[in-house]
């Protein structure tokens, strides 16, 4: 059934409309501390389709080395049904999907925590995201406080593909405008109690040159510390980077909204941190995680300090454990730590701060350790790998 | 049939060319008043393949919200035969492919008038485009002057998808070089005279969360004014987002060119007006457009002054008129105002001008008021919006 | 067959795992000359997959208006079997896949060699390289020498794409940290000793209009110079770029690499040349290349000064030769110079320096004459194009 509509010649008409200021409203997004409840699930709006050209320009854009996300022959080879979207891409994605209601009022993100992959996300697929609040804590009102919230990212197919818990620092709404209403009819939570991942058991045989010779299972031990060679100056390029994931939170890219912020957060815009984990992990990649065919997860993790258009990022990882991966002889598990500087390469930054580097910013206070300033991330992960071809 | 030609090894022989200067040649594009003739057309060179990952690009680039052009799924549970590329990426495509016969010796754009969106544009569709000149007004020889020009993009049935008129101001040519030779061969001109619009008539089972709650027909009423929160800051990416959609205007990425120029137009770059107006109006897409099924068209558009990289810009909307929608009892037609600021953002700019904000810029002499040197945008819209669902 | 693995809340680990500065080890990437040995062949990781989207965004980024890369529907009316990569795609890609291995530590690009397009690159095509030591000539040790070496790109049916030699200086080892091992089995090289293209035979029915009137084969005749009329400025666009063709030297990228280095490369990230090559041959597309079917090859091709963000450049062509193209009436083929200036245009250059423009730099110092600065490129290429139709 279609409609068929005739477009005529249309006059101007505004000067006849008188204006009157007081018709004049402001819609706000994101959420207050008082406008959340536990319990509260949102579905996000929007939706996101990934394509080929797009999931491949992200791994190139965030310097991903591992050909499962830059080259489909090699996937298809794995037993992938095509290209999978990089576990970054599906992050960032998701993380963007609930800007707009869970975090476009947020003051700070204070971390990441137990970040699942559970599904390939292929060329075609259309990704939508659920948030559930888990907790908030007030610390009396028109004080910020902090709210625990969990979310997921569904498929076309409603499949859960990642699921992670975020807890984000939000002020108190108090005389401010509010914002878009809440939805009146509760909607099922899609998260997975019991999560799994089910990958193809396939050895490849493809040419063992289009991965390096030192990121098989049988390369890393617990204790093995990785400094990544190169940086990457970034530009103001993150604004733009920004909404190409959906992120809407003006932080990012509205000069206007981030000099007139008060406080240690005025001035320039801030890249959106989730720009900067992904860059991060690709500068870490060809070092540690080309030969993964999984990225299972990230256990906890924080930004501990901004970057800025103009800076330059760097990375190191360490080694903290490895095990077998159960029913799949060919391949085994790492967990890493992945730790980002800035304004100081990697290796200087080791030499400078030691071991230091690698201890929680939370955690010096109580050691009576100062904070590193030029560290910006730490987080552990989990990666599936390749054992070493026979 | 096919050819085989053998690929031997070349010796170097520029040293073997003498070097005349006498055979040089500098071709000129665009066409100066002198060269323009009413009544003649013009086939535009190139074409524009259009592809779900560009398509998604813009969309994102330009921060739309409407799901319509962001997510696969959305757009075919509305009827659409896939994602439809958005109307303002088949407007700045459109203009672009005119612009290296048009417009690229023009001093400037006067402004946009009946743009009439015809049907979708879907994966796959290649763009061409014809213009027509309509008139021509000369203010004597040496003077610039003024031609109305009408032009149509078509896709790769002929099927005219976008239509409209401009006018631009250009030099008399006088003793400078001849641009590239106009056609000998009068080609048709493929406008339509009784335009007509058929969309899909279908009452999507999407979820209601895909899109805000405060978006519907419903939600409009003639006087509103709606301040859009967030701005966008304007970087140098605005030089290659000039040539990704095939505007060849030196104007807008040529440093020496511009700074080379007389008058106030000489300096920086200046961001193309197309991309100016594709952020405004995503800018003000989750408060107006998320739930439109249709950009019916633009009646009048006017850049008021221009942008430049480091400049943020900020949108406003104003709610012109409300009516049905002729044979679709689930959707109606809203007429809106769209205005644009730049380095104040929307809240400050309608407390510091109020209703002159809303006042044509052309008008305002007459008027015995002042221009607003912040404004840098005015156009009005009609779209075609989903009615709130039972 | 798959397996499946639970996903089970994790614990961090991190400080139960000792830091031992000890284990820390910093891998490296490229070749030191002490590192190379004449007839080694090194296969390149990754591979890269082309897809539609990239394609066009590669063709319109870098200001390419030949619709064989623009415009699917002329592509196969061509009698190609889908759009084309560009040519300057295939050649920077396969470049940029040669680099983690080749010339991650090269001090310096010398110059481009017997570049030969031999098919073309589709939309799903995977491309690998390989890279032969041909030749490696000390300057005595620790003092940086020169290696010519021989690449080829390969599609996933293993045929050859593109094959070309390069000469890169390169440091010596010495006392620094040793790169990633070569590979111990041998691989064979692909190169084709009796390169041929095959070309569809077509006589294309599409429209004259959508390229221009003055680039058919007749319109070239040796002697000719041609001034591209417009520029491009190059922003830090540069740096994301460079990596998206997957060239991972740090000199384009990190900026504490590059300020960190001595002598006159140290400060701003510079320009990859492929990248200005590119945009070079891009600005002269217009005037020279946009009636071409295939580009056939450069013959030699030197970077002569560097390019950082915020230079503009511009190009010049010269034509060296016109010859009928064997065994197809209604094509020819031209030799062409292309030069390639900044922060002058292409007008200007022409008329400060003369003919001293199209003389190669390495010849100058046997003339006397100085090199000129603001002349960044020269090389020789070969196009096949359509002559005038009938």
């Amino acid at each position: 059934m279609s409609m068929t509509l005739e477009l005529t010649e249309q006059p101007e008409i505004s000067a006849d409309v008188s204006v009157d200021l007081d018709r004049t409203r402001q819609p706000q997004y994101g959420r207050y501390l008082d406008e959340l409840e536990p319990g509260q699930v949102f579905e996000h709006p929007r939706g996101f389709t990934f394509d080929t050209g797009n999931m491949l320009n992200f791994a190139r854009t965030y310097m991903q080395t591992n050909p499962l996300y830059l080259n489909a022959q090699y996937a298809r080879a794995h037993g992938f049904a095509d290209l999978p979207a990089s576990p970054q891409m599906v992050f960032n994605v998701t993380l963007s999907l609930g800007v707009q209601n869970d975090s476009e009022k947020a003051i700070a993100n204070l971390g990441y925590y137990q970040v699942q992959f559970l599904r390939p996300v292929y060329p075609g697929d259309t990704l939508r995201a659920f948030t559930k609040v888990l907790e908030r804590k007030d610390r009396g009102p028109d004080k910020p406080g902090i709210t625990r919230i969990r979310t997921v990212g569904v498929n076309q197919r409603d499949e859960v593909v990642l699921q992670y818990e975020r807890k984000i620092m939000v002020g108190w709404r108090g005389e401010r405008l509010p914002t878009t209403p809440a939805p009146q009819v509760q909607v099922a939570f899609p998260g997975e109690d019991n999560p799994c991942v089910e990958l193809p058991l396939v050895q490849s045989a493809v040419s063992p040159g289009l991965t390096g010779p030192n990121t098989y299972y049988e390369d890393f031990a617990p204790g093995d510390i990785i400094v990544h060679a190169n940086g990457r100056t970034i530009t103001e390029e993150h604004m733009a980077l920004t909404y190409m994931v959906g992120n809407s939170h003006p932080l990012h890219f509205d000069r206007i909204f981030s000099s007139g912020l008060s406080g240690k957060m005025s001035g320039e815009p801030i890249d959106y941190g989730g720009l900067v984990f992904a860059w991060l992990d690709g500068l870490a990649s060809r070092d540690v995680s080309e030969n993964a065919v999984w990225e299972l997860g990230f256990t906890e993790g924080y930004h501990t300090q901004p970057a800025f258009a103009g800076d330059t990022i760097g990375a190191l990882s360490r080694v903290l454990a490895v095990q077998d991966a159960p029913g799949a002889e060919h391949l085994g598990i790492i967990t890493l730590q992945l730790i980002g500087v800035k304004n100081i390469s990697a290796a200087a930054a080791l030499k400078q701060h030691g071991a230091d580097l690698f201890l929680k910013e939370d955690a010096k206070r109580a050691l009576g350790k100062e904070k590193i300033t030029d560290k910006i991330f730490e987080i552990e992960r989990r990666l599936l790998v390749k054992r070493r071809p026979a």
